[in-house]
């Protein structure tokens, strides 16, 4: 059983990305990890946009990250690269905030054309936060992502490699214990 | 006489980015151009981070940055790239913002460590908002900028460099007209 | 009239990179400047991998680059960046190979999954080179480069967006004895 | 027990990276690994840059690639990436020949302002080729590394972080049988 923070990071109150992700914080929780989910867009603005660690609702999320053995970052493609609502977050962690942790990207875009922007773009970042181990991540494009009343349905071309994606991610959380003996 | 504007995404209320660009902005003035000088942390958060692009302080950025015919980006490395400060601003604006445009790329750090964010991380995103000239950028270590009251010093080591990509970025401005009558 | 150097970097002996290199070669000497044509995998493949600059083809090669005003450089994408054979000629280059000079990307490949090579990969290492204007490159799908004999088409989606990138490589070609004034 | 590939692709007859890349090597294999060492440049040039995979030098490295546990991949930086010699080899790799492996990416420069060539630069090539886990790499400066006659000294400020990121490989390795039951 681990402890699993799914961050989301689009601005967009009506979000396939943020959809996306409770989708996969539904699917770990199934799997019998405890799950939080957090949208950095429902944090508040001043305070992430100042860097102001010390604002309560910040600090409660810096401390989940702290505490979790692995994380789900998940983001929109905005300009070929993360947007800066999500980085903004990431701004105010401490130095190496994911030592330690699995994370697993995922990336959401209107064209195939952004494909790169997980190793090119998010994976640099969650790299120089420390991370042990950031899992292959997925690119799903925003028409595979289907919005109903309270449901999300991935189709199955996406939900495949998406899942796929997951089990590693769940497996290599698995596997930390091991990994945490010689660090 | 070119229309210059110059960007700053430091989160930081007491920043040597937001000096730094104060200095470049006033050495641009001083060479006749017409130059406004925009920290992003004073722009509405809530609008900012939500890219609420309707907001009047926001809807007046986005015009500078189109009336533009430079601009200056400037932002410190946080994580091996650009702040989320500055990218939030760049995400609500239009798909090829910088169409016909030149481009400065500044960042500064703490470290030499983290030259190549200006070309692996801030550039890219310069060039997908369709830039038609991102000149060679440059990478300032805090330590070269030195904060009078009111007043701010670049160590020669970093003049000299951050001077030449200033200059080249003036002549690529004067140049234009000539690349405008073709694209 | 500017003199330019079209390199094209696949290993492959029936590229489809190298007849779009060929086709753009064609175009822009019709454009009245004088193209030089060289594919990497002609060169010596022993000198080439031991960055031997001696090698009298080599040195040639090093030789017109420097004497060139621009340059279109032209690679497949494997691995999600340019080709090793490409940047094993580069690798030999002097360090500030390409100041003063303009250089249009062009990268070829079979999904456009791949699209955000140009601006990740292939842009950050002809900046290192010292290039004063690498202009908006493009990615063209290997389908919409159809080889005849000794001909070459390009499909008009992929023709209409990569001859705009050619054009604005041949407006920044003539613009820079403006910018040659000043630097 | 892992099998392990140690490849460096350093153009240079006597290179500090191959020295570097020995001294992991040996470093492994008192660990009790089954550690071959691999130098791009001793392997057939012609074969290499015309991406020739029949060859029998290179289809045994081929081979002892896919045989591997996990590879460690050493590169100086050249033009602000990896060598194209090292590119080379990874080009003519099956696209996943990574799959299922642990790798370990270390480069070596003159300068710290390259250190984020790792995670920028060979990191997304790396993952491009389906590693399942690539963990954090360390740039090594060149003057840390001190050649005598036949044997090498790493300086301390560089051997400490390196060994710890060589005992994470080392590690990841020993994970890797609870990962595979899952992928």
């Amino acid at each position: 059983m681990s402890q699993i923070l799914v961050l989301s990071g689009s601005p967009s109150a009506t979000s396939r990305t943020a959809a996306l992700a409770g989708h996969l914080a539904e699917r770990l929780r199934s799997g019998g990890h405890h799950v939080a989910d957090v949208r950095v867009r429902d944090l508040p603005a001043e305070a992430l946009l100042t860097a102001d660690a010390t604002d309560p609702r910040i600090a409660e999320v810096v401390a989940a990250i702290a505490d979790a053995d692995g994380l789900v970052v998940a983001t929109p493609v905005y300009k070929a690269a993360y947007t800066g609502l999500l980085k903004a977050l990431l701004d105010l962690l401490p130095q190496f905030a994911l030592a330690g942790k699995v994370v697993l990207p995922v990336m959401t875009g209107g064209t195939p054309a952004h494909v790169l922007a997980v190793d090119y773009a998010l994976r640099p970042v969650l790299s120089s936060l420390g991370a042990d181990h950031v899992v292959p991540g997925w690119f799903v494009l925003d028409r595979h992502i289907e919005l109903g009343d309270g449901s999300v349905q991935i189709k199955p071309e996406s939900a495949a490699p998406l899942y796929q994606v997951a089990d590693a991610f769940e497996a290599a959380l698995n596997a930390r214990p091991s990994l945490a003996r010689v660090s």
